[in-house]
C-alpha cells in the first residue's frame, strides 16, 4: 500500500534561488544543460510510482494536453477540482491528506514535481523525503523564487554532491519526513 | 602595481539565497559549521593583499573597532568618507575606479568580503574574477539576499565543487572579468 514509498522532488534553479525566469522563458536552462550528461532524470522516472502536482505548473508544463500521463498523477489546486484526463485527479484538499492516497496509489515512489509552493509545503510539512537541486551556473535577476518566505528554518542533510562539466551541480538532500 | 591581482568573493549563502537571517543572527552558519572542517579561510587571508568591502557590512563586522585590519581595507560608501582607522580608506566613488585602486595597493589578489550589493555590484561592473559560494544546507526563509534584481542574466562558469560532512557545499565560479 506505498507505506515505504519516498516522497521526492527534483528542481533547477538558478543561482539566485528562481526555478523559472520573470517572462517564463526556458532557455536559460536549456542554454545550461548539455545532452551528454546524465542528470538522472530516467531513473527518476523509473522509480516514480506517481506524480503529485500543483495545479498552476501541471497547465505550465502543458500536461493537459497529452493523452495520457505516464505514472498516475495528482494535482493539488486551491479551486475546484476540474474535470481531467485519464490517469490524473485534481484535488483541493489537505497536502497530508493527498500525500496519504498518493501513496495508496503505488508501490513505488512519489515525485513532487513541482512547482516551488507545493515543494516548500511539502518540506513544511514534513512529507518530503528528499529534495534535489540542480544549481545551474546562472543569476537570472528575477522570475519564480523556488521557496517561499517562512518563519522558521528548516535543515536538511546533504546526501549527495555531483557536478558536471556544463558547470550544473546536483545537491541531494535529506529533508526529515518520516 | 596589482595589474595581475584576482579579486574574489566569498560568501556563505542558505538554500533560499540569504547571506544573513532577518534579525542579523548569524547562528544559523555556526551551527551549520564544524571545527574540523577547512572552508579554506586561512589560504584565503594568505592570498589577500586587500580588502574591499561595504559599509554596512564594514560597521556590521565590527570592523570598526579593531586597531588595524590585517591587509590595507577599502570601504565603498554611498555617504561622505568617513575619518578611519589606519589600514582603512573610506571611498564614495565609482567602483571601478576603486578597484582600479585597491589592485595599485598590492600585488596580492583582493578580497570583496560583502555584502550581498556590493559583490552583485563588482558582477556587474564585471571586476570581479571569482565568486566562492559556501551552500549551508538550511532554508531560513527570510533575510538579507545575496543578489539584489537585475534585468538581464549573467553566466558564470564552475571551477571547483567541494562538500562537507557537515553538508556545507562550496562552489567555486570563475566571473568573466579580465
Amino acid at each position: 500500500m506505498g507505506t515505504s514509498s519516498r516522497v521526492f522532488a527534483s528542481l533547477a534553479v538558478s543561482l539566485d534561488g528562481y526555478i523559472g525566469s520573470a517572462s517564463g522563458d526556458v532557455q536559460w536552462l536549456h542554454d545550461a544543460m548539455r545532452p551528454d550528461e546524465d542528470y538522472g532524470f530516467s531513473e527518476k522516472m523509473v522509480r516514480t510510482g506517481a506524480y503529485l502536482i500543483g495545479a498552476n505548473t501541471f497547465r505550465a508544463t502543458g500536461a493537459m494536453g497529452r493523452s495520457s500521463p505516464s505514472a498516475p498523477t495528482f494535482v493539488l489546486t486551491h479551486g475546484s477540482p476540474e474535470t481531467a484526463p485519464r490517469g490524473v485527479e485534481f484535488y483541493a484538499g489537505d497536502p497530508k491528506a493527498l500525500v496519504t492516497r498518493v501513496k495508496a496509489a503505488t508501490d513505488k515512489d512519489v515525485w513532487v514535481f513541482g512547482g516551488g509552493d507545493v515543494v516548500t509545503q511539502m518540506l513544511e510539512f514534513e512529507l518530503l523525503h528528499e529534495l534535489e537541486l540542480a544549481i545551474v551556473p546562472v543569476i537570472l535577476g528575477g522570475g519564480v523564487r523556488l521557496f517561499r518566505p517562512r518563519r522558521t528554518p528548516i535543515r536538511l542533510r546533504l546526501s549527495d554532491c555531483r557536478s558536471f562539466p556544463s558547470g550544473i551541480v546536483i545537491l541531494s538532500y535529506e529533508c526529515g519526513a518520516t
